[in-house]
């Protein structure tokens, strides 16, 4: 993870986290990610599916967003410049003043290259990671992909070379006037909860939720 | 919110959700906002707090973004199109394949021309809806910005006219061939949760926490 002038942080140093580490394991908390991509005359950010691969083939490991092979901004993104944003929400920082209120939040930005994954086994191990990422030890459970599932899904590989990192945690930082004022400050956390399964109504009577559904609940 | 080529859901048209009330409140849930801006050749996407305004002057109402008068982005979207996406998890659908895995989730992308909100009214104004946002109630318990609190914080308005939204939502969706192999499906709720709020040290001892803060707590 090395700062290019373009992942630099310029605003709010104070709030760099520079450390890959970091940078590893909030892209392993969260489940979203937010992909922007230039389509025409403008910007488009979408929500997407990722996972990485910190060993994946591109420099500095491999950030994989999932799509669709018909999606108009996927072809777009081929070889194009792409950037992958990762948020977190921690908490909401009732500060004294309006100006001092703000977010506890990670939040990491990638930019790169995008490449379309065009090996199938590439591909295939992508979607592995996807889905592991959503479920950890849930890809194993499943058959493979087919030749038909594969042609209609659509992987991009960004490679993790230039990606930066911000957190804020704790509570405000304030005016000592408006503290001195008596207004209360303070922060509230936000978390993200994850609630037991609910099977399918077509699942076979008595199948058991397996293992690696029920360890994702919170 | 009238879709037009450039939101019109080109994928998954049945996950289009064509109601503006829907919009509004999934608007009205989310905290983070995804900003999409092209900054020299490339699009960069940042997390930023928001809040929309209804009734707001621009076509539509408005969507109101918070930023620092000293971000680059920020001078490099003035006048320019922007690309606004508010996402919301819901769940993880886990499918009997790879192929049929996927995420509940409620999203809207709001693309448009970002005015830099210039008059110190209408900036308080929509700082005043944003800390709403966060905590509804706080603006009106907060003295009022001073002007140099005012002049170093940046607004963005995104007229609301061009937006669409996608949902999706319950469990999987799979192969006959797959379901009858007996695998389990189903899916795992995800949600935001907002626990007490925390004090900060330097509050005065004994000062209770204020009825809008205490009331954000889920």
């Amino acid at each position: 993870m090395e700062p290019t002038d373009r992942t630099r942080i310029r605003r709010g140093r104070h709030r760099a986290v520079a450390d890959r580490s970091d940078l590893l394991a909030l892209l392993d908390d969260a489940l979203v990610a937010h992909l922007g991509v230039v389509v025409g005359d403008h910007p488009v950010v979408l929500p997407t599916a990722f996972a990485v691969d910190a060993d994946g083939p591109d420099e500095g490991g491999t950030l994989y967003v999932h799509g669709s092979v018909a999606a108009r901004w996927l072809h777009e993104s081929a070889g194009a410049t792409v950037c992958v944003t990762v948020t977190e929400l921690d908490g909401l920082v009732a500060g004294r003043s309006t100006f001092h209120h703000s977010m506890n939040y990670r939040s990491a930005v990638v930019i790169g290259r995008a490449r379309v994954v065009e090996e199938p086994a590439e591909r295939q191990h992508a979607l592995d990671l996807i889905v592991d990422h959503m479920i950890p030890g849930r890809a194993a459970t499943l058959r493979p992909s087919t030749r038909k599932e594969l042609a209609a899904t659509a992987v991009l590989a960004v490679p993790l070379t230039e990606a930066s990192m911000k957190a804020r945690a704790g509570g405000p930082v304030d005016e000592p006037a408006d503290v001195a004022a008596g207004v209360w400050g303070g922060h509230v956390p936000v978390r993200r909860v994850i609630d037991a399964p609910v099977p399918a109504n077509d699942n076979p009577a008595g199948l058991d939720v397996p293992p690696d559904v029920r360890s994702r609940a919170s």
